[in-house]
């Protein structure tokens, strides 16, 4: 048996120690693993690599991903797919392990339903795939998030201001949620519980009243213009506020030992449903446990979310 | 309705985000805190202090416990919790938030029976509470001890050399389970499952055959004596190895996100508790949904644990 | 005797440091030590409380400052320095230290012209004060910036693109100059060795014809509008680039090492200057050594600062 | 032109550092580089390697040494010695750099008198060579032991307890010195000025007795037994005492900004020197400058350092 493994989309902490799961766990049953370099484009360009235990000895530890990820239009195309499909039978693939979030999903049921067997490990910070309560590299990013705002936080005590902070997430308010559920700041506003400038105004305004003058308020990106908002509240309350987007340092770095276990945990489990004839299905962690779904479930809502959000009435 | 709170045995990353926690909501709720300084001691001699929101602004983001924590044989008297009990009904105390491990839980659960309202949080990097998932301080501590090996590793890489890592945990092996599994070991050895020197030197013998010279030996503390282990590897083997105890480097450190929200859950849920009346209710996570057990309960042991060391078979 | 001390300007991680260290000289030598709150602004508004051994008890590890800093226009007039010299009458202080930047030094100058015993202490992580080869908090924002520049690169090595990072420095290019000494980038415009948009395209697309992909190009802030290079570069080279403004997570954090031991040294040399009756003396470390200059110096040229740039010709 | 490269004896955080800026020099100065693995013992087998500037793009953030290092008896031989000289003669390597320590240097010396041109770049993180203010390793190394011991703070500062923390630094002080300048200690004790048990004591009671309960005591490794140590303490002041050697912790890791900057100007200086036709020469920084000594001078003792001790009685 042989197996296939490419990370797509956008890098995510974790991913190298996914692959060396599915390299080690894949070694142990005797199934020989290709790398496939830049995602899709490396399948359509036919650029593979043998993949054993020495080529993965030491990098679950490491940020971004050896096998390199990139975009790769053609593979929307149909032409694309072919090309790709042709690959992985020239170099005799039986099933192929894809680990990145929706889009790349997308690109593995679509392969999926021309035959291929395949395997999706969901790897992206925004954690923004509701059928699994984390994603590879959310947590890791979470930290980094924390760790940026405790700096900020040290010039804002200092200077006894407050800071707007933008953090990432698509479409998808867990960073910031799971910042504020830390202690990370004082007002949020996700896609999933938006403020508007008035709401945040109105808090921020009687927060200051209370005496609490070095506030962080976290938005996800995409929301607001961050620089109309300062501005809004810096006029309406006649205080100087600072703006700040964390912006490509919460992509990086190295993977925190939740993701790794995460993503070890996940990595094995695909070379399972491969061994096992499985395909069309997609890992995740859901009550503490590992889990697999079909490509329909992957946005099924989380209905817990509600409650964490609820928490942040206690906790702000 | 007015609360009182304490933190009490071995320090764990994440206490003072729990603290908070249990401030904030109780504050939002219009209920009074009071701080009990250095665990069970502090409530035989008085110690106590008043809580807001004020005194617990950043705290979040802080290792250690800011109401100091101390050992209290008294405690372990009729005599000492009579005394405590005293102190509860002087300062009119209405329920009694504990953080802390297995001994402090029980000395909870004792207090409990004396009629007072008791709620237990388990903050321990040991993680060594069976019922729940996640301990307060767990998730920090495998950060800092992959940290740790990771700088280990530059090393022997740099020289081609072993080396054996003895991580905390008392009688529970997750800190070097959780390790190996993220990847950080290549060799681990708990308490659950025990290698004796014979098995870690062919082991050792079979990584080192196939060309992996720097290997990492992960042990649990309290196991075995670490030098007398590095000799015997080196004389069997005929090879010069290292060994190093991480020591207390392990339960310091801002903690990380996970334990920040994890300690954020369950602080809110105390409060909850104690406001419906609640008592002798230790709160957990399980199946990633926080829970509450009852004393009997809280050595129930995890039937999930015998599949993560399965994992290793795969990832190691 | 009894000596002020007051932090003002931007922070700058260390500053801390070296209030511990002016409070713990002081106390050694019997000198009562009053803190003032929020820079000259405190000064005027009379601000003061007492500082000793146990107020500054395990600062030295902290970012920002615990007096607090902040903007004083009211200091640029005669009124408010007036206001603030009569502050300093009334709480019988013989000598003030002021920690901060070059416009901090200017309100020092002028107070001391009015007959206070004045000495001033570098702190702002700009590096912008040629007399001195380090100031406080340059060293922590340099490691901050590197860290957060690996990050990015894991994130560039993934997709295999370049990025531009702006970071701090004000005027000054020694932020950039030393992030890319020590290897963080491939390619740095700063306010000495200004790159124009041609010349940075022309160094991008040699490296990329080369096959380094994956490049960073550092910058110092206020030179360009970022985007606008960023677009320069997309359009001539026709790829795809990021950029990313490092912003305020720069300013704070832990001071390293180096930090906290210049602030130590500067602190203590401070407390004899003003022992000895010194005033007007600005404290640097030039050569390795503690020194300290009159105002009309703290602008003169480091004559070494060119071949620092030279050696960037070596290393890029 | 052709010239060699090696690390020798401890790895330290910057040797990569230091290689890159060899490398880049080099080839700016159109000479190839050949990297020697495992030291001298690969100068004895062979073991080379040719190293060009994608060989070392990234490396410089890395901790360790890629090259390798190992210790090597037989190169205190003639005859060891004999066979190196010939691999340098069969691969026409015209100059050598040796990254490393003092063995390292006497090594080089004795090379160089067999009429190698060769240069040393001290890379240690025990700084226990004189002639230069600072060796490559030890700014890194320093912060993270004043990270270790910042975590180990807040455990001590929980249980109001008092810790004994041995670091490294072999016969040199330096590594403590510069932690307790940087406040992170309250008693220290260094080969250069050794306390005795009953100081230690001493010290330690007077400062319980003023309230200060959670002390570090930071010794240099090499001194005493510190369990020994730890047993005195508790039992003279009848305290409970905790102690821990930080070990191989220190050793590893990222290297710093500082680091990583000293590294690129030293090898840059390598690269000349070898250039200008020099050898057996050592290069240092000494008053901030880059500088170069003979072999005769490298125990030159500092005399600066005396005055950094002074330092302490003001600031512990």
């Amino acid at each position: 048996m042989k197996i296939g493994i490419l990370t797509s989309g956008g890098d995510a902490p974790g991913m190298n120690a996914a692959i060396r799961a599915v390299v080690k766990s894949a070694s142990h049953n005797s199934i020989e693993v290709l790398g496939i370099k830049h995602g899709y484009k490396g399948l359509i360009k036919q650029e593979l690599i043998p993949l054993n235990i020495f080529s993965v000895d030491g990098i679950s530890e490491k940020g971004g991903t050896i096998l390199k990820t990139a975009r790769c239009p053609e593979f929307t195309e149909e032409q694309g797919r072919k090309e790709a499909l042709e690959t992985l039978k020239r170099f005799e693939i039986d099933g192929l392990v894809v680990i990145g979030g929706d889009g790349s999903f997308r690109g593995a049921e679509k392969l999926g339903r021309l035959g291929v067997k395949v395997v999706g490990v969901p790897g992206t910070i925004d954690n923004d795939l509701a059928y699994t309560d984390y994603c590879i590299g959310f947590d890791t990013t979470l930290n980094t998030i924390l760790e940026c705002i405790s700096k900020i936080k040290d010039t804002d005590s200092s200077h006894e201001k407050t800071t707007i902070v933008e953090v990432m997430g698509r479409y998808c308010g867990d960073l910031a949620l799971y910042s504020a559920l830390a202690g990370g700041g004082e007002i949020i506003s996700t896609p999933e519980k938006k403020l508007n400038f008035g709401d945040i105004c109105a808090k921020l305004s009687e927060n200051i009243s209370k005496g609490k003058n070095d506030n962080v308020i976290i938005i996800t990106e995409r929301m607001y213009d961050i620089e109309e908002l300062q501005k809004h509240l810096e006029k309406k309350l006649e205080i100087s506020i600072r703006s700040t987007v964390l912006g490509f340092v919460q992509r990086g770095g190295n993977p925190s030992g939740f993701d790794r276990v995460l993503a070890s945990k996940m990595g094995v489990r695909a070379v399972q449903l491969l061994m096992e004839g499985s395909t069309r299905r997609f890992i995740g962690i859901r009550n503490n446990r590992i889990i697999d779904v079909g490509f329909s479930e992957i946005n099924d809502i989380d209905t817990n979310k509600q409650k964490e959000y609820d928490l942040l009435d206690e906790l702000l």
